[in-house]
């Protein structure tokens, strides 16, 4: 193993918040977890804000203050990242949009926004699409499918804008918007009517298609448009490599957070039976971490399951994930040497189950390692956590102490 | 009652400082609050800085913050909260003074700064000057005398700067001052030359006007000039409403506050036997509080009993002040819910009953409620807040705070 790595678990959404007719209790404070509350004893431990007091993160701007990146000035939407997420490339200038296979009626009313979730031949229905010819002059696009309904359309080409609304109406019975540019500039102007240009024809090409025409044969929603959301370009940063002369790798599966990752100048590394959910290989993920270790300077590791349980609105699930997450870790940092390695494990952000989403209460931080004071403290929670040894941090401060440590932080001053 | 109301309790000063020659203790370690206390016990506690580490906030500038608004960026002055506060028009654009009736000898030397404090015919005298003619075109004035020898006058028109100096010497002994612009606009220099043209044309008016002539034949000093200062525009906020989406109220006398609150968009709720002072009805305004929780997201207490005692440097008034609001709040807050409903407890700034005025010192502030998790302290004092589980914060993260518990924060991302 490397001289000195880290490994950067983040629990998406672990983070909770105390409910006083449940005596106070978390997630995180309820569940059976040896070896966190080990891991807290003789680590460092804090509260961390994602962004700020009261702020409430996207998953996309909360990884980015985690990789030590401002997203106030990072941030350019999340069509680019889920595109370079999914492994296209976007290159600057490009403009990327999430999209959606969907149906529609003949006045385009959106019947289903997933076309009956994973519509066959997708593939097919790409190609047609790719085939279209665009008006504006000095522009292409590349369309592909992705998972189910899903797909992301890149529009290559000069003077483009992410500064565009959504066509997709993100409820059913409505009917497909029209971009309008969110600016006044002429870039968003152009790049509103390239979008509307290319929903009218993609839905001329798709509604006669021969695989809807089978679709409807069938009995099944035909998949006639493809809505957009989410413009973005890719953020202007510098890899990690660039800024602290470090080698780093990723696993995870959420597209969003391998394209802010990979753009870090991360390597993704894939890990059989990791799904991104409830059923992932806790056990694979962790010891795949572990080995990478060896080979990186700074692995992180990124697990979904907690956030889709507080999603859900499951107190006793969570309490189960944060269990799963906790043994799968017990058993593969057995190999880790804390004299010499450092373990840090947080959140992303808080997902109270009561709230059922993203909030912007502060998450508990865990930092072990050769070099950070042992709390003391008898667990880990939220609660032991908010008077803990590191104080409170933001969460872009986590990347410049952790790289303090490895003596990757050149002097200001003299 | 609403489903989540909020009530925050400004105890205007409560904050101060451990003496070591007192066995470091504090006004509030000192005073018997049970109240107080158990709220603590069962809520979070903290240190809260009103603007930052080592600044010493005004009375305007603190609430500014604890509202949620940077006084860096929306603070213009007093003189336009005060004439808000008082119940007068201030649009964008207008200037106004916070100014004082005042005794002069004929070579405008300040005999009195207030005149004998309550002069006689305040109104008649208003009368008077309201008929002056100015020769600035496109510019009308409004001077209306509010409490004792104060009042207020504001400036409508076109081309108006609030960067002018005060008329007023704020000592005794000293001439009337010439108002300087205090920069180089056209604007500021046109408003002193203004300023100036009102006080000397309000001398001539007032110092022959029948009302003095009577006070002086009753040897009483002649209300003969306005003195002027605190020249403030209305700051460029938007409102709780539309910032938040919550309806909110403020009970409290100080004009000053009033006029934040009321430029904040919050209703102003009057409380028999409220009077801002020291003989106060502290049960009144808190059980009036509690009662506008039924109605309102958000209510705000503002108490300024402490305040006072503090800049009497009364350390045992203080600690009355602080047992009287204890009581009225153990009274008033039977009826609130904890399991639904939040109650804040803090100071605008800390006025240590040593210094007799504003410091730079942080606040203890406590925050009880449905999902503020239990600190377990004893009690609340500036001692147990240091180490408190809601860490430090700044004074403008708490509306943000608060707002993220009743989900009216947009996501940042996505």
């Amino acid at each position: 193993m490397r001289r000195h790595s880290i490994l950067i678990v983040v629990c998406d959404g672990m983070a909770d918040r105390a409910a006083r007719t449940r005596g106070f209790q978390t997630p995180l404070s309820v569940a059976k977890k040896p070896n966190m509350d080990a891991l807290a004893e003789t680590g460092s431990i804090g509260l961390m804000h994602p962004i700020g007091p009261g702020v409430n993160p996207g998953s996309d701007v909360a990884h980015f203050a985690l990789l030590g990146y401002n997203p106030y000035e990072c941030y350019t939407g999340r069509g680019g990242l889920e595109a370079v997420g999914a492994g296209f490339a976007v290159n600057p200038g490009d403009v990327a949009f999430r999209c959606n296979f969907a149906t529609v009626d003949d006045k385009m009313i959106v019947k289903d926004r997933r076309a009956g979730r994973a519509p066959e031949g997708r593939e097919e229905l790409a190609k047609a699409i790719n085939e279209m010819k665009m008006s504006a002059p000095n522009v292409s696009f590349e369309f592909a499918p992705t998972v189910e309904h899903r797909g992301v359309l890149i529009l290559r080409g000069k003077s483009l804008s992410r500064r565009v609304s959504d066509t997709d109406p993100h409820i059913e019975g409505r009917a497909v918007q029209k971009a309008k540019p969110e600016d006044r500039s002429e870039e968003s102007r152009r790049t509103a009517d390239i979008m509307n240009e290319f929903t009218e024809k993609s839905y001329l090409v798709l509604k006669n298609h021969p695989i809807n025409a089978k679709r409807v044969g069938m009995g099944l929603p035909p998949a006639n448009a493809v809505l957009s959301r989410g413009a973005g370009t890719i953020p202007p940063i510098e890899t990690l490599t660039t800024k602290y002369s470090i080698s780093a790798a990723f696993i995870g599966v959420a597209p969003i957070v391998r394209g802010i990752c990979r753009l870090a100048g991360m390597d993704l590394i894939d890990v059989e039976g990791a799904t991104g959910g409830l059923d992932t290989n806790f056990v694979a993920k962790a010891k795949a971490a572990v080995r990478a270790m060896e080979k990186y300077d700074l692995v992180f590791l990124h697990i979904k399951a907690p956030d889709i349980a507080s999603h859900n609105g499951d107190f006793e699930k969570k309490v189960w994930t944060i269990e799963k997450i906790d043994a799968a870790l017990g058993e593969a940092l057995k190999s880790v040497d804390l004299n010499t390695h450092y373990i840090v494990l947080t959140s992303d952000h808080a997902t109270p189950v009561v709230v059922k989403d993203h909030s912007a209460d502060p998450v508990p931080i865990m930092i072990a390692g050769p070099d950070f004071d042992a709390s003391g403290a008898t667990s880990f929670s939220e609660r032991t956590a908010a008077t803990g040894n590191l104080g409170a941090l933001l969460a872009p401060n986590l990347m410049p102490i952790l790289m303090n440590r490895l003596g990757k932080i050149e002097k200001f001053g003299s």
